[in-house]
């Protein structure tokens, strides 16, 4: 399928490993779309998908051996990691193989007290181990990053700005302690951050703290999710989807801030549909640039 | 009641504005203790206990005016800022009186979009140009501040002491971008950080996540609060109780720390009596300090 020198080598297969979310599933049609064969290995006890039409065989996280196996019976070559990890495997269930048994101690002690992002270059650093090369989703499916700028028919007002930069500033904060990506800013005042709960429910508690007049029901605010400034770009990307938006709404948000180009975006038509039907904006931002590389006054 | 110059005018009386919590109630019974005769102004929305024996008279937190009134009745010369505030009050709501008009675009700006640290900041000058001097919990009570080292029977194990010095960390970056002061480290992983809701419901998230398994069964982990490190003293200082230690237990924590000398302690005893019968530590730590002031090796 590819021209030039690697058609002298077979191409092998593309696997996806596949954590909660709906995230692998566009991943895998995405990867079809792009001629690719994926074969999809959905995590027990974390995906919660179906993966009609594709070849899959489900694995135990911990199951290192298993995953070699796999990767040599499926020729496989490239691994993306998708997906939401929520359960960190007990570091007595790892099934070591040969070549993962260096890297071991090292799994162990990140494993046990860690942040994620350390934990994810372990993880890495044993697949690739195993002869496979682990690459970034944007990779296999570019047209699934954020652009820079409103997605839909609304855009942030000048207060919605404001909540732009106070909730980056304590996303970013957050990445660097690689605690979470997310942070909501209500009338320029941060009230909830990300921790291992994830995005849907930090808004859950946004909503109920909203309810109680714990948050101002005059100012509405503001989604920010940015990468970590370390993030490895094969791993664990923000993103945002149609749950996202219903979220949103539900806590009384203004709209949703991405990072363009490093975060992404799932379903966005129907995310699209729903933020437009609601009144809502979702953009992409660009930390990197003045005003987040968002438009001069944008109308909402 | 006092000797000396201070004798020969006569002392006004202290007032104690109660927002919401047991704080409110404890630091009456200490100042009463202290020989004065508080006069309590629970605030209306917010109060949530009922002061027995203390002449009480409640008011609107936005009624500027109702509070002046209030302090020359009752000839205030002292105020203390007690208990929690969850709900801010509309810009739309405040009736002022002349002494706060030159204040007044500040409040409302602060209302909208400042810190909860700005907002006690202009809080106190509000008061103060009503004649009146803020004053700190601690100035009337202080034995309610935290002392350095192990409060009870149990003290934190060498596991902990890295978890103490990880969620410190995290709750000192927190601080910084006023936006809470308590953080929950798990294996060395921050897995929870407060914002708007506050420490019980922070730790009620933990619980959640760990029945969940989205957090390890096998460590335990730390709740540490801490002060803001700008945190003016006269208000919003970190408090820890038996309700604090009940849901420390519920999230199946080893302990809990808190700032020794910034942070309260609320019914010490029964607190302590709650963490002694659980197995848990409570202890006060000094961030200053090589090992945060704990002694080396404390036996658990």
């Amino acid at each position: 399928m590819t021209g030039g020198l690697s058609s002298l080598e077979p191409k092998g297969r593309l696997a996806i490993i596949a954590g909660n979310g709906s995230l692998p599933v566009h991943l895998a049609e995405a990867a079809r779309a792009a001629g690719e064969d994926p074969f999809i290995i959905p995590l027990r006890n974390e995906s919660d998908q179906r993966f009609e039409g594709f070849e899959t065989a489900s694995a135990n996280i911990a199951d290192i051996a298993g995953f070699d196996r796999l990767f040599r019976e499926k020729r496989i070559d490239r691994v993306v990691l998708s997906g939401g990890v929520t359960r960190r495997p007990d570091w007595r269930d790892i099934r070591p193989n040969w070549k993962a048994l260096r890297k071991l101690p090292l799994l162990v002690r990140t494993l046990v007290s860690g942040g994620d992002d350390a934990l994810l270059q372990v993880a890495i650093g044993i697949i690739e181990a195993q002869g496979c090369r682990v690459i970034g989703a944007h990779e296999i499916a570019p047209g699934l990053l954020a652009r820079t700028g409103p997605l839909g028919a609304h855009s942030p007002s000048d207060e919605d700005r404001r909540d732009i930069e106070k909730a980056s500033e304590a996303a970013r904060r957050l990445g660097e302690l690689d605690i979470g990506q997310g942070a909501v800013s209500v009338g320029g005042r941060i009230v909830a951050l990300e921790g291992v709960e994830g995005t849907d429910r930090m808004l859950e508690r946004v909503a109920a703290l909203r309810a109680e007049g714990r948050i101002s029901a005059r100012r509405k605010g503001v989604l920010v999710k940015l990468c970590k400034p370390q993030q490895d770009m094969r791993a664990d990307l923000p993103a945002v989807g149609p749950s996202t938006v219903a979220n949103a709404v539900k806590a009384g948000l203004a709209g949703v801030a991405i990072e363009a180009g490093r975060a992404l975006v799932l379903e966005e038509e129907k995310m699209i549909a729903a933020a437009d039907a609601a009144g809502i904006f979702v953009c992409g931002i660009d930390p990197g640039l003045p005003n987040g590389g968002l438009p001069d006054g944008g109308l909402s």
